[in-house]
């Protein structure tokens, strides 16, 4: 069974917007067996979506609209899968009157346009929405040989992904009898993609029962996620955990996650479960770093604080750095990276300190200190480590490469 | 004239990801007056391929191509087209020489999978690659009253739209003739999409020689996007300055950018033209503030550092915060985030200091203080001023709310 995925709304066909319902949708459908050949994107003309509609009925055994379901003139998926598949509308009272309840409940009277939700396609089912007005529809339609499964779903992705969740995917399941999918996904971290691939895939190519797909996360992360497809969930399973357990051999210690957790999250479970604390003082990641551990919730409980130290003499006030120490060596330097992890450690009585500098670009590179050079270092109080890296490309990837550097020594450190 | 876009790569029909070269077509093709009808993505199955080229002809004038040019088995757009339009491909040996002497430059010898890429269709012209192996293709197809452009471009963004700008867009040009297309792009800070377009719609709805689109871009920006054709380019660019001019009078000192730039890019401008300096001390958006700051090149000059407070002891330790004033009032309050402001100000010897305390959840609401809940205040050393906002959202969202309403109160502040 292949599906076709159609986004509608002329919104998506502006350089501004972008159907990402379909990722969500893709995964869902693939979990059940079920490849996707194709994706369309079509605006709100009615001789466009029947266009589209058409093409994918040609090609696709289950064909799933999101969108131009709501109330307004513009909203014609119904309408347009009417006339494609040759069936009439009928709008089904019941319906209209519980959305009027739902109305009056709140105290608000139904604008009229209200009731063409209720429209339903000839031999089609309701898919009630909770979250929205608007409700989905599943529609069979072919014939015996060349069955067709269309769904209607509503845009918002909230109301599409439960309504899936809830209304599609077991009635999905029970036609597509036998079909069982495993899946797993490893991160690893300070590898490049194509040396990953290169040491992976004398691996993945034994296991011909998982398809794997390699992909560069943020900079600094690659992902092998696996999937494998059996009779049995238990079979499915065993497939993708065989690979997985080969993989992490290969990759060892730089294999962070196994369940697809971000470094941050790893890096949070580490610090919670030995009870440590942590506190960071970066220079060139301006703040990066900080707000990737802090953009996982509950973050207070282990990390404390830190200090952004841009100018020069905030390396001093804020971490403690000796003066003499910059003028020296350099703010972009080994020595001052490990100065920068000691004091923020100590001002904040953390039990590890990370100390973070170097050259995001685009300007301030010299012959000796590069664009991309980065040096980061972590202290526990008993020893101090530094490392000297020099990344690649513009400023924002430096900076995503320096502060997923600085996480995996931590990582490291604690494990 | 309309268009069709096709993207071609089985990757893309994953969970994992996603076109984006089709939002710079877009913007190209917008901007030469075509509407761009349907997207269409698909994977690297020939049939597959054939069935959306054939889809697509029928329904666009222009189509163009994305990906599928390289040299392996898995590349077939070529193929694809050919078959499409019963047009045969010819080897351009020429090509393959230049081609196998850029390898041989390099010390390498050209694999021969590569001379593929010299597999032109019958009648196309070549789109030299500069970037890259892979060249461009520009065929001519249709007959009279029903003509067709089908254009052939490479995958990688960098290749892509360095070939369409250089090599395509002048010659799309000259067969729209008479088509001159002006831009405008406004940002309004700190209002809800909805009110904006309650209030932008009496106004451009009265300019029906533009074209409006209004949509939120990070939390607390709102885009108003005008687009006008007319037959000059000055009679283009009238139409939307017209519009864009009325529109500043109604939103008046809550447009920050009417040229495209992030709040960040503006609240730079004037920090440097004003020959001020910035500190920040950050609680609940944990180093956001900071980051999106030093996200723009040569922040160094304007902005100093600052603190990433989360835990209490770090409010009184790096930024002066009075611990009797925490008991009194808690972490999150108006007193804080002033005293916050005023402390970095000084310890950083900066002209402006913020300070922003708020709750992001999903934990630590209570009934007086729930999640959403940010205070920001800003310090110049005569005065400070402090705001109390409820934003809506999760996590990821409030913490953008508050540093967006951060950097909007230095921007009023400088103005």
């Amino acid at each position: 069974m292949n599906a076709e995925i159609i986004a509608v709304g002329s919104e998506l066909l502006t350089p501004y917007r972008q159907d990402t319902n379909s990722l969500f949708l893709t995964n869902k459908l693939n979990q059940l067996g079920v490849e996707v050949s194709f994706k369309t994107i079509v605006g709100d003309r009615l001789a466009d979506l029947v266009n589209a509609a058409r093409s994918a009925l040609s090609r696709a055994d289950i064909v799933i609209f999101m969108g131009g379901l709501g109330p307004t003139e513009d909203d014609l998926t119904r309408e347009a899968v009417a006339e494609t598949l040759g069936r009439s509308l009928q709008r089904d009272e019941q319906f209209v009157e519980g959305l009027r309840a739902r109305f009056a409940e709140r105290g608000w009277q139904m604008p009229e346009n209200n009731a063409r939700q209720g429209d339903v396609i000839e031999g089609a089912d309701l898919l009630p929405n909770k979250r929205g007005s608007a409700p989905g529809q599943w529609v069979q339609a072919g014939h015996a040989g060349a069955k067709k499964i269309v769904i209607l779903l509503p845009g918002p992705p909230g109301e599409l992904r439960a309504l899936f969740e809830e209304q599609c995917t077991e009635r999905l399941r029970q036609l597509l009898p036998g079909k069982h999918i495993a899946t797993r996904e490893l991160k690893i971290a300070m590898i490049g993609e194509s040396l990953a691939d290169k040491r992976a895939a004398p691996i993945y190519k034994k296991h011909t029962d998982v398809e794997t797909t390699i992909l560069a996360g943020t900079p600094g992360e690659v992902q092998l996620h696996l999937r494998a497809q059996a009779n049995s969930a238990e079979e499915a399973q065993k497939r993708v955990d065989c690979l997985a357990s080969a993989l992490e051999d290969e990759f060892d210690d730089t294999v962070f996650s196994t369940q697809g957790e971000s470094l941050e999250q790893i890096v949070g479970y580490y610090l919670e479960m030995r009870g440590a604390t942590l506190a960071v003082a970066e220079s060139c990641t301006g703040g990066l770093l900080a707000e990737r551990i802090t953009s996982i919730p509950g973050s207070s409980r282990y990390f404390l604080g830190g200090a952004v130290v841009y100018d020069d003499s905030l390396k001093t006030k804020l971490a403690g750095v000796p003066p003499l120490l910059i003028a020296e060596h350099g703010a972009v330097s080994g020595q001052v990276a490990v100065a920068l992890a000691e004091g923020i450690r100590e001002r904040c009585k953390a039990r590890l300190g990370v100390g973070v500098t170097g050259i995001a670009g685009p300007g301030g590179g010299t012959e000796q200190k590069p664009v991309g050079l980065v040096f980061v270092a972590v202290a526990d109080g008993v020893k101090t480590e530094v490392l000297e890296r020099k990344f690649p490309g513009d400023r924002e990837r430096i900076r995503h490469w320096a502060t997923q550097q600085a996480l995996d020594v931590v990582r490291r450190k604690l494990m």
